[in-house]
């Protein structure tokens, strides 16, 4: 499974890059492909310190997209727009969400577009590509710290139930997360709303990294 | 710590005078007080079978406002308006909402009041009451197996400091359930959609009495 990473220099995107380079081809994409290098090379060192097998490249974001099987867009919802009009081919590719649009105010409050979350933005940007939410609440230091299982629960989201089962694989396929199928591509904006969730519970609890287990 | 129970004869309502009476003075309320009585005989028979010591009373709701430290509303948000009409006296009261306001299409999904949350709502309905939410996320069926060890994270949301203190040590009274502090009232959004997105995650991936874990 051929698989890129959208926003791939950013701490999430290197973290998935590490954690799914073991058990499938990765593309680091960037805006900049020099950017992407940095960040592939940086990678690769590590895993190479790590003693740990990888199959890991870079390229640009339209790179990204001509050469991989699962797209993540691994960016601030911000520059989704800007980004996807830089972009050709999207049209019945498997893209996954793992965008989660919030404000900070006194505390961290969940942000949504008018289309009701992240990823049906990107559904009503990309109509003709199959969008999936996934990876929304795992906690962002805990990607790239390839010392820490990741045994979180990770709600899957979409409508076509067929990629909904590939990502569902791709999520499992990671350390020890566990995949749940959590409905429609409706049900994002709650997965999504439980991000701002947990960072305020690690602030007024005194926690650190807090992740999600439905059991 | 008295606890008075609005709704205290529905399955969460029994459920909650059966665990919180082994520490604190519970009244179970119903709009009819043969029915409250019948429920607390259930559950005193119950207990007493258990050997379990427990001091547990019932009355009207009004009774209960009249009675108790803390009242749980533990009804559905459509019976809330009408319910609160029938009382008295709830200025200055601790209000506690465990209310999940959802409607089921083909999968069960979160139906706020345009306040944005039943917590939100029943502040707006008494202003001059300290209203907190908690209890949200924990499987009905859980609350009434009196054999079944209650660990659950429990979110509690709240505008009074001093009574979120006081309903987070309310939660952590019972079985082993983890009271977390997730900040303002306006979260409750967000911890009351966790209910519906539980419901859903337990039918689509063949789970029973999925509860919510944050660590």
């Amino acid at each position: 499974m051929k698989v890129g990473i959208i926003g791939g220099t950013g701490d999430i995107g290197k973290g998935m890059a590490l954690r799914l380079s073991q058990n499938h081809e990765v593309i680091i994409g960037s805006r900049k492909e020099e950017k992407a290098t940095l960040s592939c090379d940086a990678c690769c060192q590590c895993l190479r310190e790590l003693n740990l097998p990888f199959n890991l490249t870079s390229s640009t974001n339209q790179g990204v997209v001509d050469n991989s099987d699962i797209i993540v867009f691994s960016i601030p919802l911000e520059t989704l727009q800007i980004t996807i009009d830089s972009l050709t081919g999207l049209e019945g590719k498997l893209v996954v969400s793992l965008m989660n649009p919030m404000e900070r105010k006194d505390h961290f409050r969940y942000a949504p577009p008018e289309e009701g979350s992240a990823a049906m933005q990107l559904q009503k940007i990309l109509p003709d590509s199959k969008v999936i939410s996934a990876f929304n609440n795992i906690p962002a230091k805990q990607w790239s710290q390839m010392s820490e299982i990741l045994d979180y629960s990770v709600c899957v989201c979409g409508d076509d139930e067929e990629g909904k089962k590939i990502v569902m694989e791709l999520v499992n396929s990671i350390s020890e997360l566990e995949a749940l199928d959590a409905g429609p591509l409706a049900v994002s904006a709650t997965v999504e709303a439980i991000t701002p969730l947990v960072i305020n519970i690690a602030k007024y609890n005194s926690m650190r990294d807090v992740g999600v287990y439905f059991r």
